[in-house]
């Protein structure tokens, strides 16, 4: 069921012609398939061409195959696998045509997505080693149907590289900013721009910066306006958010 | 300057006819006052009604009445003033035509500001007790200009309650998910809908909920796509955020 | 001495045929074995086949055969050894009857025990990646003769697979609700539910899921009534406990 | 709806007569009461005495008035209100006919329950300074219909006072441990019932109790089996599940 | 003992002509005066106008009066109290000639010293609410004999604020800055300027600032090199620190 | 029952003229009398004037009247109170005959105990401020019967203050260092001297001492031998500890 | 030098016949080598017999020879290194004359102490896995000439194995409690006995157990009178302080 | 730009020749060169021979050859890479000339540099487990053309060693103080010098020790003055703080 539909759903609702609570489950009971280990939904719109997500850790490869198997006959034709190991990758390639990234640790089932957006996404990382991260961002947005511009290693100790770049920056539609260590660079970003900021805390650092838990703190108590947080190396959640904001209609 | 001078200045820069280092400097190095205890952006398009804000915590009612008596007389018609105490508040109304709301502890100079989005905002609550964070994000954005529903006391652990309005959820453009102790609220309103999650958490509860920890790590590891997630008890950095997103053109 | 001489004893107490010290003495300083390293209880009624423990952790295989062995000398048919790597497990099947499921490293001397409860135990899961906790959960309730359904794969952040699994929920004496990063799962669950829902945080997820506390806190702070929480990761704790209440008669 | 209703309907779903979507909104779309600040269930089997409860923490006097009264208009004689403030208590008697324990922080409006349950509950502290959780567990029990024991001071520092009442302990169905500093009560008597144990941490102690968490660490590792935890301070969540337990029938 | 007298003390110690042991007493085992309560150095070179400390928080107004009475009769006309409380000042000012600042809660008996050291230090904050530690630093400094030159209200969320004023940072031979909630301003100062950063944290901010642990933790983790950090809220410690670096000579 | 009577029972549990089990209850299974809020033993050798102990934390001034009224009429003419308020050491004195320090909050019910110890307890403190727990510390020993020496403000800061008192140090049977902040005095002490050193880390301190966490954290590392711990701001335990080292005989 | 020339000595300061400051030198600057990557003192009477302690952990193998050889060289029969590896303990073994326990990870250079102290040492532990930190304890106080009972696997969640051997516990000089999980142990012994007992947490457990910080906050908070605490898993501290108790004389 | 160069440039500002806007861009943005992976400075004077530095650690060999690559195209002749791997460095001596040591992980590629600082730098340790962090620090520093004296395993538990030593700590400009466990080395030091102590906890030690935040935590109270802290095992940090200051020409 796409946006449109829900709307005029919603408006039945409004009018009275469909009760609330049967608008409920036209809505959300929809069809989803029972493996034992996992239940597939196959509600998101199959012919928009909108991907499958799986969440690779914690499943075995044989798991992933089932899943995704499932998925493919259900008419999706583009599988995003996040946080895939290489091990895994290669028993999945055996089986199933995979397109694998070993530094963003993703894998893509299917072609990638056309770019259904008219506006841009900026991804931006304080250093050379937050690559993986934000790649994991980067890939899972493109997947999305994103323009994506990158901008590493433009840590806020050397602000000179971040102010030459600051004309990209300003025109993204939303950044992604991709930290470590104390993640300063989503309240200067934050300052610079006056779009959404999704601040990805890494685990880079050591010592004191407690797995990534210092760049987290930093980035939720930002100064800046305009700054959201998701987990330490989530680069997926960013990537996801960054697309849903991209794709925002009036 | 606002967004559109914004965009034209960098076609200049692609065009070549201004440097990048010199649109930084046209677009960053803005007049701002300096009162010696604070130093005052006079760079957010007057004109347009923006309001300014001030962050009352920490600062002294004469530092708060200097503050905005400086950004009036730049010709500041409408700012905000959060976590502003009540005797604080007693002490500026004194001086300043000041509307305050104790719940949330939000101060208002000037008027209100006008809708100025076409779509809505959304802000849930788990709980009676996370009022008065909601109300900060929620009049907020509605200074900012903003249509604002509220859906409060809708904790999962009474789920009909939150099932029952899901036609509301369904026509936001974004979502505030204001909640303390488990803060599963987000969770599960991320699951329900399609559009961005903002996630307060608050620091409602006892013992174990170590002052608002809970409920956001809870929210920081949820399983939905979509959330993201502000600081302890910030409604005011929700509600920002929310305007942002809601104010979006293609 | 099993529960109905134990009621007998007090009754003694109580009419004054026995002083409570001396019950004291017959009641816990009953026989154990010392092996050194070791101190084997041989109390719990043999006769009555309910199952020995051994916690497979931080012991040796030497260790565990040896306690195995005093425990079949004493009558015991039904030995549950919990947390058993795959490579102690091969070391013991080299000597005893050992039936091994490596999901979650449980392994069995002797045979499954029957069914004594007439009531159902419902283990439900947020995700995939929580079946080898929740299998523990699962099959030390079954070996402690009870019977269980699984419900996997129920996570809150997609409600619909769990409402439609909503009878099955009803139909449980107790729940046992496993889940990992958020942990919103066991909230949901105790507030559709009536009946006592024990919580078992899991480790999985990453970041700022500190090792599974995000989800601990999270249940720890639930707002639904009825639910109490053990260890991360701890489904041999829940599965004894939920065992107890299953079989609990008026 | 109460149980039986809940059974019947769920034997409808299997036979088909009725669909498990359609039973969903059956059970759980059930009627509440808006009140803007608080959504109030009129669902709970008004016809059988069952208390409502509010939880009275950061609530005002007049939210808690305003929803009492809107349950006392539905047919509940019976509430219970948790975290009551002694001057909240006292603005509320004004209006309303509200008993209130001062070391407990209860409110009962209307008469207590009768005991609906042929067992019994006992309620152990460590130490006298435990005794205001203490009660809150065991006033809470008593509320919902169940006769309580009390065992004050039993702390495992002077084990001869526990073990001394040990016939106390051997005749519940379920125990609640409320323990601070070093929380060791849960598993000793863990260690000597047969029955599942509700350990309470709770905040007493200083220095490195860390408000709580060492009592509630110590819980959350119980060596002994069948205690499980809930919140630190949490006496009503404890003494809920506790009757909840307390009722079950074979 | 001034530092010429122990660089001369050092050359006897390498020509042989006094025993590393002999020196280490001459240089250390220096008088102090037994209180009971406290035992006070006399060592510091009195006519030279260094003043001596009193950490004030802990110390009844007794007890300071006592220590500053042995300080003076021992010569010295000028002594710092840090962290003394408007009350104790009160009651100190009755008895001793007490300069106070209820701002940075430092007291000053006897006239503030010249200024020593011909470079200058720059202290820096992020926000207005920082301001009471920043004159703890500064009016430490001050009185320690250093040009200081105040720098507030640049924090890195508004960065044109902080590089209008890069010449004064420029001119500095030791940066203070002190920012509480991300403390990102650490690192770019340390970015900008090649001198050394002394960071302090400030409990600014609310929920996830842990009280300043967020602050602290960025700072630590800075990837801008010359940066060291002091205790949360230590405006003295930096002071202190800074004008033994302002007053080194080659 | 005094430590000469359980060594003669030992005795004859060897010989075999007694059992284990019923030497158990001769030696633990005491008098105690239930006051319903508090179990007090009666146990403790009456006649050889050791005091009794309340921890008065937590307690009504009404209980420990109570308490210490069945203490009195046991015997005891030697009574202890810990944690004592001003408020409810007035409150007491109006009843009993107490003795009440306010700076250590420990108030004495009898007479002092005699010396009955022939050699030395020295407590010592890293600061002034930390007087009151060591004076807790202090007191108790006495009362229990020790010679007490007090060392205070000799922190390691100064270390010439330490070492001009090495001879205080030397003569003592067990030292207690009592310090807050980084707590370094119980390693240097630890490693001067040859005795047990019991650590008494104090929430002395600010910003990240984390309510003196760092101290504890610190002390448990020591890297000098001889050395443990109690918990923070812990007197009463590290004097009651050392009296009983100080009381060993060979 | 050893104690008796330390009272001599000690006595000619209160005599006046020798400074303090002199005294200070003559007691402690003692002779030590200097390897460059370690100062080896040579201080600790060569002639009694007590063992040098080498900390193995992070060393290399070569630099555990060299300070061994140095020690041998000045005397010392009488060696023992903690925390040695497999690895290390066989790379030494080729070149001293090494006798070495895995289980502890203890080796010792030269032949084992002979009992010097006629009182005992009970080591106690909660459980099985709490053996090779429990080992490391009495391997210690073994080679430093104390007489060793060991009591295994007694935790407080079986409370007749401990109570059964409650006669060993009382003949102790001084008690070890080894515990990991929630280490209530200590309090328990604590309660049991009338001497010392040295709480020492080990890591054993998971999830919740926070590598070993669940026990070590559960034995700093414990109600019981004369416990004290070292580091997690540091059985060599327990052991040397329990020797240094054990020696005492009156 | 060296440092006249800026002074100069600051001097036109003063004197208006220059605008402040325009001086920070000829400051500030300075040529760089992006890889894409990593954007490299290129404006710290290259003829002065101070060595540019390459955090090795998560980047990949050649990411390091092609950054060294960059930066010896562009005239460095001297380039530190710090937190180097065995194996990194392995791969990159196959193609640029690199010294490595591997104790402190530190590779050089071209000649190290001559002493530019008339002034010592001490670099004392706990411990020799320290040694990796020190030797860090004191690499750092020789490369940066100071002279560094080690003073290793002086740690405060043995306080003569450190004590012996007493002349080298005090002809020191600055000191970096670097231990693990307690951390207590820094204070001492402090407390001896008058100089500024750079303090560098290690993770070294077990236990509560975690991971370090034990001995960063008591640095971070030092109650000495002149102490500041950096990450945990920062000894690149140490090392680079103080050779700008002992570089500091009044």
């Amino acid at each position: 069921m796409n946006q449109e539909q829900v709307l005029s759903l919603l408006k039945e609702v409004k009018e009275g012609s469909i009760s609330p609570e049967d608008a409920v489950l036209k809505l959300k009971i929809t069809p989803f398939e029972d493996l034992g280990y996992a239940k597939i939904d196959h509600h998101r719109g199959v012919r928009q061409g909108i991907p499958e997500v799986i969440f690779g850790s914690g499943k075995t490869a044989e798991q992933i195959i089932g899943i995704a198997d499932s998925m493919k006959k259900n008419g999706n034709t583009n599988i995003l696998i996040t946080r895939l190991s290489k091990e895994k990758a290669s028993m999945i390639s055996d089986v199933l045509d995979l397109q694998y990234d070993p530094m963003s640790q993703i894998g893509i089932i299917g072609r990638k997505g056309e770019i259904t957006a008219k506006t841009k996404i900026v991804v931006a990382t304080g250093g050379t080693s937050d690559m993986p991260i934000a790649e994991e961002a980067a890939l899972t947005a493109e997947v999305l149907g994103n323009h994506v511009e990158r901008l590493y290693d433009v840590g806020v100790a050397g602000l000179h590289r971040l102010l030459a770049n600051i004309d990209v920056l300003m025109e993204a539609k939303v950044v992604i900013a991709v930290a470590g260590m104390e993640g300063a660079l989503a309240s200067v970003i934050g300052g610079l721009v006056d779009c959404p900021v999704i601040a990805v805390p890494t685990s880079i650092g050591y010592g004191s910066n407690l797995g990534g838990l210092s760049a987290l703190l930093s980035m939720l108590n930002s100064c800046a306006s305009g700054v959201s947080v998701v987990n330490i190396d989530n680069g997926f959640g960013a990537g996801y958010l960054a697309s849903m904001i991209n794709h925002i209609k009036e």
